[in-house]
Formats: structure tokens, C-alpha cells, sequence
């Protein structure tokens, strides 16, 4: 037996009982006469004590000799400590040590185990194992455990059954490019790793398991951004015989039970607001409602003068920054720079200043009244200290940047509280999106997604103005879950291929057994999928999902730890049938 | 809203009570005045009944014409049978229908949804959205949840936290075969789906999360025999600062927790048995310990006559065959061809019958005396009226032999009984195994397997004779979780990496990692998989596998549903850099 108690167990009622424990040592103090150990494991931290009147000499020599991170085994007598420490649970007491064991040497770690480190993110990486044994880390990893409990302890209660779906699928060219696994009993032919469960979840609907859910991983092979993953996990869910309004029912009551067990929060019903009125408000289709600076549309109030910047534009729009008027005018051009840097990509920026005796200070007095400003501090819900912050220009464009630099002074002004949580549906989602690039619509959520009743017909003389059963649960400003009503019709869904560009051969040829199985009797079904690094990277009170994976890969998709992706063998190749270029 | 309750929910205590309810037709009897329908989802059937008294009259109309499998939706009022069925959950009452609405339209399927349908294999894989809707594969895939959630609760509750371990990682191509997956960010360069999360566990524990399990897919490139998947799920378990004895105790519990749970049985302590012991009384490393017919040695009683067959013979081993004295010539005879197929390998076999005055009738009474057959059924414990069947040759050899042909009797005489429940573990492993083609020994479990202490020496002495810290969970003859204690120290580590002929190069490029991490301190732990979709079915008490996946592959690793794999689009190959031979 290795250990009678842990290293963060042992507290003022073990005075005086024998104790084995084992973990690494995190730190040692050698004052001459008497040396502390502090022993680490998952647990928590115990101080061990040698001295020269109790401990054995040979054991008091070993100690010393000692190095960080070694395994040890030691076993002594819990005794109350001289000076106790409050702000450890082992605080009260230290083991004194009769006999040690040491099972295994370290050698001296490339960065410190502490809670600040010294390492950086790539050398944390390579030694990810190392870096675990770091508090903060091994509390995400801890965290996620209880998150993915939770959820699945809430959705079985609630009659959900968690189904496999398989991993080696079919590609789907359509979407995010497919990571592709060759198939060495098929020769030339290719498995596909799941972008989804999508198309299994429907087929599980079709075949009666009215409420699934799964946590799984899913693979995209992106071009990855920060804070991407190549692989990454979903809480994928369906129900069958629902409409939107029972689905937004069942996972506001999931999301609530996780904000309750984890974070004893409990918020009120969640507010829901459509797309187009949260990118009116916000900017944003996942707005952060922790904090105001609502968007107020200055157009009518902003382009009967000779501005014509603004006359010229298509949406001026404006944020009121709370107590903002003393921004010095540093600051303000600070501000300015920001929103011109290609990231954001304004051309400039109107500043209002409301001052205390409820005049306005502007950067544009040349071509505005007082009275001007006055009914912009209306729009934008400003008070007398507040600073209004307009843009201007094309409206989709415009409202991005200035939802950029919102959500900036919402981090800079400490508006952005990390244990602070403010749920939101987004719903009434476009069914279509124009890519302008190539000047087609395609599926905003994905093929699947049903358009709202009665706007079949809209699909052919306006197709961006057809809405869609399709819904986003918005935390904090982030997206942490999306779903929709499914097409459940074949001949819908048939049209919908039709319009996203497929023609009959090619949906046949990638959906052909989902269109084949809506024959035989589809239930109306609807679903949702949480993403759930971000999700318990914000319940967390952070937003770096890296620091929630145990082995996440970096920017250009390697697991540095362990050198992967790496060269095969030429066999390895040979019995494939695959060449490489 | 789709429905007020389910079909499985409606009894006598509803009566009069207006619900709605959605499913399937699984049943439609039209007597003339009145029809029936039998609606299904997946609690359960309720009958519908429609009549020209109190039924609107298009309604009835419109049930008549109703197909098997349509989608409906149906309004009305619980009303008591007048023939009550208590075969069924709903059988008091039946729902007098107001309104009908068709949900969706169903084409006749391919095969009838009953319990005993007249699908085939190959149909019911086609179109397993269909076969997951009958009730035997619909339970089976609930009944996974139900396992899954409790070992999920089970170790959860002892500490340890589920991790997501990475599925790209590296390909190692010592053992089964990768699944292999192109990096198109690193080109030329492969991932590898994972056979199982060893390594990262390993790291996990090197990490400090001293307790850690996962319900996780692995993946081998395999010839697939019956019955195995190349994409599987392990419950994937290790734990540091643990001797043999803490991960046996640990997961004994879980096994009986689930045994408990599910099937409300309550086992004692599981015995425990040798490898050897195993081999030597039932032939076999993970015998059905359900029923008796256990091994006799019979050399020392056997090679002193004239028969030649068995002086020649390295073992001459016999079981008892209880009560089988009555089979015939023809039967005896049948059993003889059943061992002489390729598949098991025997060139004969010799039978005693025990007649029930105590004499003994034999196939071999030109050699021997009564008083030996005596001494045999002494040694096999055969009572009057048991056959005794005997085997002989090389003795790994015809243990394998006779240890099929005891399953095969246990089948055939309904010993091996589906509601009973023998767990048994088996232990101390051989470490090594010798290929027979090659010559070589190479790791019985895996590389990281500890030896038994003090038996390091016998490496290179008699490499065959060394003992391993290496254990099977047996259940009713099958595998159902094996592992180890895993070497902690990087010195025998090399020196096992070496035996198995590895040169330091290899084991550096594969394993480099993790011979690293073993320098910096590293715990003493060791760890246990088991095979999940195995032990649900046998807890389920069945022995098929793919009876108890959601969507399983063929033999040749299709998954004839969706049809995969595929060919792939020629763009796909060349972002990958990749040419089809």
C-alpha cells in the first residue's frame, strides 16, 4: 500500500496517527537543524518536517539530498504545526517523517510546477505532463469532468439516451474540409472522421430513439485559428416529436442545472431576442448582454447636416461608453488606431463627449448643433460622463467593427466579469447566407435546417430574407450551442439541396441514405449541439479553451508533446495503395 | 406540442382523460365498423381505435387508409378495453381517436419492425435507422446507456475523473495495425487513430490525476474475424501509487456495482486463478468457470499400455461430459468429426462411457482395464452416467482443442446460462509470448507490462518463464477487461524495449515521449481496459456485439448504411499530397 491518506486530506483530527503518503516533492527548505518538505499530489499539498532531535539521522541526510519533483513515499506522524497556515486545508498540521522512500527520481523540470510558472506556452506544451501536475491545469481537467457529469446525469434524468455514432464515416465534400482515413481493406477508397454526428442523429430519430445525446469528438481539418482545435467535442443532442419551443425548454433547463451545480448561479428565465434584432442592438449574433452600450442608429439624427461622411453612409451607428467623457484625447486616438487596424477595419471614428453640465464635447462641432448631439446622447442612451463612439458606412461591416470595439471596452473597463453569467437565445436565424465571394447562398447553420413555415416559396425571389427554425444558446458573448428544427419532408429537403447548389446525383451521392431513410417515416425532430471546451472554458471563468484539454494541439495542428503528425513507414504506405507526392 | 404523453404511459388511471400522442402505425386491424391501430415510439404500443359510432367519420376514413410505419399524430380520449391484455403495459386501455393527422408518409419497409423480423443480416444493416425501431435492438442500445452511466457514476464516485485523451495522435507500428489519417497542414505526414489511449494515460499518471478512467473509441486496422469492429469503445481505467491488489479491489467493485445495478445480482469475491492454474484446468485463459467439466491430466494413467496414440503424446487430457453416457454411436461420432474440423485441429478422440453399475465403457477397451478408465474418471471427475472424452498431443495445443470442445458441450447442454453471472479473474501473466513464425517473443499484453519483482534476471535465461504484473476480468468465459502495473522506472523500461527488439533508435522515435516523462518523476501505477461492447452483451446476456451498436461495420469494415468508405474527390488527394496506386 502506497498511501493511508492524501496529500490534502490530513487536517487537526489526525494529530498523532501514523500516516503513509506518497507524492512529489514540491518544495524543500533545509534551515540546518530541520528540514520541510512540501509533498504534493492531486490532492493538495502536506508539509513534511525532518529534525535532528526525532527524526532518524539517516532519514534526516536523505531528506536533504533530495530534488524537486521526486517521488517519494514517506510515512510519520501527523503533529500540529508551530505556525499555522490558514490558507492551506492541510495548514494546521505537518507529518513528521520516521521513514522515506524514494520511487522515483526526476530529473530537475524544464519550468517550474507552481501555479505562476516560468514556462512558456510551447515549453508547457511539450511537457504537457508536467505542466497537469500544475494546480490551475489539473483544476480545468478536474472542472470538465464534473461539467460532463453533470450533463449527462441532467439529460439521462430527463429521459435521454447517450448513443455511439460511429467515427469512421463518409466524406462530405460540402462544408469544412473532412479529415479522410484510408481504408487498407478497400483499396483507394476512404473512411471520413465526423465534422458531426449530424446525419446519425437524424437517422436515430428516424429509427424512434426520441431523445438522444452524446458527448463526442468531431474532426474539421481548418485552417486553424487561435484557439481552434482540429479535434475538438460537442454535447451533440436530438429529440424527435418536438417543436423549437421544446427544445429551447429542455437545454435552457440543462444549461440552468450546469450553472447551478457548478457555479451555484441561478438565473432567471433566459431572455431570447431574434438575429436580426441582437445584430441591431449588438452588432453581434452572440452578444455579450453582461454589460450595456447598446448600438443606437443615428442615421435620421445624423445626416441632414454637411457631414458627408456620414451623409454618405449606410448605417451610422453609436455606443454611449459609460463614464468614458474623461477619456483624455490620447486615449480617444488610442481608440481610434484600434478600430483602424485591418482586424477591425473602419475608416475613423466620431467621438461625443457628454459632459457633466449636460453639454457635448465632439470631435465633429464643425458640422453639428448641440441639439444634434443631444438626440444622439438619446439614441445611444448616453448620460452626462458617458463618451458616444460612432461609426459609419456599410451596414453589415459597420455594425462588426463597432461590435468589435464594444466588446474591447467591455474587457478594458472590467464590464466583462468572469463570474458574472448572462445566458441568451438567439433565434429566427437566416436560413441562407450570401457568400460574397462567389455570390451563392449557402446554408448558414447546414443543409438539414428547416425554413420557417410558409417561407418556401421566398427561397426563390429572396433568399436571404427567409428565416430558419434554427436557434444559438449565446453565453457571455460566446456561442456555446446552436441547433435547429430538421427538415423532416423529403421533398424539402430535396429543395433544399436544390438550392444550395446540389444537383440530384451529388445529394444522392453524399445523403442518399438520409434521403432514402425520410421515406420510411421521419418524425418531426430538432436538436442542438453545445460546444463543450468553450462551454466549460467559460463557466470556468475563462475563455483559452487550450487550458481545458489535456492534450490540445497548437496553431498548426501538432501535438508537440508527442511529434504527431509524423512520417510513416514505406510499408505503412504500400499496403494502402497510397503514394505521397 | 406533439404529444401529452407516450405510448408506453396510458393506463386505467387516464381513463377519460384527453391525450394526444405521436408515433408510428406498427399494426392496422380494419373489422369493417371498426379499426384498430397499434401505435408505437419508444416506450411502447397503445391502441388506437377508431368506430363509425364515435368516430367523426372522415377520421375513420382516413385511418383505414393508413400504411404501416406513416408518422401520426392522434387526439382523443382514454377509454377502458373491453378485452383487457396483460401482456402489455397499456393493454387496459385503448384511445378512442378524434383527430388524426399524418405527420409523415412511410413507404412499406424492407423488412417487417417486430421483435422476430424476417430482415436478414444484410437488410437489417442496410437499413438500420429500421432495425434500431424494433424493440430487441432499440432495448439493447438503452441498455448500453444504462451501463455506460453507471460505470460513469461508479468510478466518478471513487475519485476518478473521466479525460479526453487525443484521437490524432501517432502511429506506433509495433502491434496491430494503425488507422492511418493524412495531415494536409503537414504534408507528407500521418496521424494514427488511436488502438487505445495507453500512452496518454500513462502520461495522465506522470501528470498527478491519480485516478483516471474514459468510455473512449480505439480504432485497429484488423482483418476483421467475427465479431470484432474496427472501431470499438474501451472503458479505459489507470491509477497511480497502486499495487496489483488496489486496481484488482477497484475494479472488482465496479463490475459488481454494475452486476448489482443492472442485473440485480450479487456476487461474492471474485475468485482468483493463475494463468497457469487456468491452463492447466480449463485449457483456456479465460474459461467459463459457469459449469464444471474440468481437465484431468491423464498421462501418468494412460501411457503405461499399448496404446501408442497416447504414449506419443505429450498430454493426454480428459474432461467429463455430465449425464452424456446415453449418446449414441452416431452422437459420439459427430463429436469426433466436431474436433477433427480445421478450425479445432484434434486427430481423434477417445471416449469412456460411465455406466451407471459402475463399469466403464471405452473406445480404447483393447488397451486399457477397467481399473484404468477408473483411475481416469477419478482424474476428470466423472460420476456414473457421465461420458468422458480424451484428448491428446502437444500440450498448448490440445488444451485449445479440448477446451473448445468444452464450451461447445457447455452450449449444447444449456450450461453456459445467459442469467448467471461467473466472474473470475485471472493473473500473473506470462510477460512475454513466443512467435511461433518468427521465433521471437514479443509483449503478451504490451511494452509497458511490469515483470514480476526479482524475475528481470530471467529475461535473457528463459524469457518464456517470466511472470508479468498482468490480469484478465473474466466473465462467463470471456475477456471482458484486462492491464497491469506498468513499469515506472526508464531503466527497465529500455531493457524491456530491448527484449522485445526495439534498438534504442525505434523505441526512442515511438516512445521517446514517454521515456522522457519517465524522467521526471514518475508514480508507480498500473491500469485496466475493458472492452465495452463485449461486456454489454454479455450483461445483456447475449454474445453478439454488433447487436449492441448503434450502427456497426461488416466483416469487411463497411458500414453498408451510408456506404463507406468511398472514393474520395481528386482535389481531396491533392491538398493531401497524396496519389491512389
Amino acid at each position: 500500500m502506497y498511501r493511508t491518506n492524501t496529500c490534502g486530506e490530513l487536517n487537526a483530527s489526525y494529530t498523532e496517527k501514523n500516516v503513509v503518503l506518497s507524492g512529489w516533492v514540491a518544495k524543500i527548505r533545509d534551515k540546518g537543524f530541520v528540514v520541510w518538505i512540501d509533498l504534493r499530489d492531486r490532492y493538495g499539498i502536506t508539509q513534511l518536517v525532518f529534525d535532528e532531535e526525532r527524526t532518524p539521522k539517516q532519514v534526516l541526510e536523505q531528506a536533504r539530498g533530495i530534488g524537486r519533483e521526486t517521488v517519494i513515499q514517506v510515512s510519520g506522524t501527523v503533529i500540529e504545526r508551530a505556525s499555522k497556515n490558514p490558507n492551506m486545508a492541510t495548514g494546521d498540521i505537518e507529518v513528521l517523517v520516521q521513514k522515506l522512500v524514494i520511487l522515483n527520481e526526476a530529473m530537475l523540470p524544464p519550468f517550474t510546477i507552481e501555479d505562476e510558472t516560468d514556462g512558456g506556452d510551447d515549453l508547457r506544451m511539450k511537457y504537457r505532463y508536467l505542466d497537469i501536475r500544475r494546480t490551475p491545469i489539473k483544476n480545468n481537467l478536474v472542472f470538465r469532468h464534473k461539467v460532463t457529469m453533470e450533463v449527462r446525469k441532467y439529460l439521462s434524468g430527463q429521459g435521454f439516451i447517450e448513443v455511439e455514432t460511429p467515427y469512421l464515416i463518409k466524406s462530405t465534400p460540402e462544408g469544412a474540409r473532412d479529415f479522410l482515413v484510408p481504408s487498407r481493406m478497400n483499396e483507394g477508397q476512404f473512411y471520413a472522421l465526423p465534422q458531426s454526428p449530424q446525419t446519425f442523429k437524424q437517422l436515430l430519430m428516424v429509427g424512434g430513439l426520441d431523445k438522444y445525446f452524446q458527448i463526442v469528438k468531431c474532426f474539421r481539418d481548418e485552417d486553424l485559428r487561435a484557439d481552434r482545435q482540429p479535434e475538438f467535442t460537442q454535447i451533440d443532442c436530438e429529440m424527435a416529436f418536438v417543436e423549437q419551443e421544446d427544445v429551447l425548454t429542455t437545454f435552457e433547463g440543462l444549461t440552468k442545472h450546469l450553472l447551478k451545480e457548478i457555479k451555484g448561479v441561478e438565473p432567471t428565465d433566459f431572455p431570447r431576442m431574434t438575429y436580426d434584432e441582437a445584430m441591431q442592438r449588438y452588432g453581434n449574433d452572440k452578444p455579450d448582454i453582461r454589460f450595456k452600450m447598446e448600438f443606437g442608429e443615428l442615421n435620421a439624427v445624423a445626416q441632414h447636416r454637411e457631414f458627408n461622411v456620414f451623409n454618405s453612409a449606410e448605417l451610422v451607428v453609436g455606443i454611449a461608453v459609460p463614464g468614458a467623457a474623461t477619456f483624455t484625447r490620447k486615449e480617444i486616438d488610442a481608440l481610434t488606431d484600434w478600430v483602424k487596424r485591418p482586424q477591425v477595419g473602419a475608416k475613423g471614428m466620431v467621438y461625443v463627449k457628454c459632459n457633466e453640465d449636460g453639454s457635448f464635447k465632439s470631435s465633429v462641432d464643425k458640422f453639428y448643433e448641440q441639439e444634434d448631439l443631444a438626440k444622439w446622447a438619446e439614441l445611444t442612451r448616453a448620460e452626462a460622463g458617458d463618451l458616444i463612439l460612432v461609426l459609419s458606412g456599410e451596414t453589415n461591416k459597420t455594425r462588426a467593427q463597432l461590435s468589435a470595439l464594444r466588446m474591447e471596452l467591455g474587457e478594458r473597463l472590467g464590464l466583462r466579469k468572469p463570474d458574472e453569467f448572462a445566458p441568451l437565445w438567439v433565434v429566427d436565424f437566416p436560413l441562407l447566407e450570401l457568400d460574397e465571394e462567389t455570390g451563392h447562398y449557402h446554408a448558414m447553420h447546414h443543409p438539414f435546417t428547416s425554413p420557417k413555415p410558409g417561407q418556401l416559396d421566398l427561397l426563390d425571389s429572396d433568399p436571404g430574407a427567409v428565416r430558419a427554425n434554427a436557434y444559438d444558446l449565446v453565453l457571455n458573448g460566446n456561442e456555446i450551442g446552436g441547433g435547429s428544427i430538421r427538415i423532416h419532408d423529403k421533398e424539402i429537403q430535396a429543395i433544399m439541396f436544390k438550392h444550395l447548389g446540389f444537383t440530384a446525383e451529388e445529394a444522392k451521392a453524399q445523403f442518399g441514405f438520409l434521403m432514402e431513410a425520410f421515406q420510411y417515416g421521419a418524425p418531426p425532430h430538432g436538436g442542438i449541439a453545445f460546444g463543450l471546451d468553450r462551454l466549460v472554458a467559460i463557466l470556468g471563468g475563462q475563455e483559452t479553451i487550450r487550458d481545458f484539454i489535456a492534450f490540445p494541439k497548437n496553431n498548426s495542428g501538432r501535438d508537440v508533446m508527442i511529434d504527431a503528425p509524423a512520417t510513416i513507414d514505406q510499408d505503412q504506405l504500400d499496403e494502402l495503395g497510397l503514394k505521397v507526392r
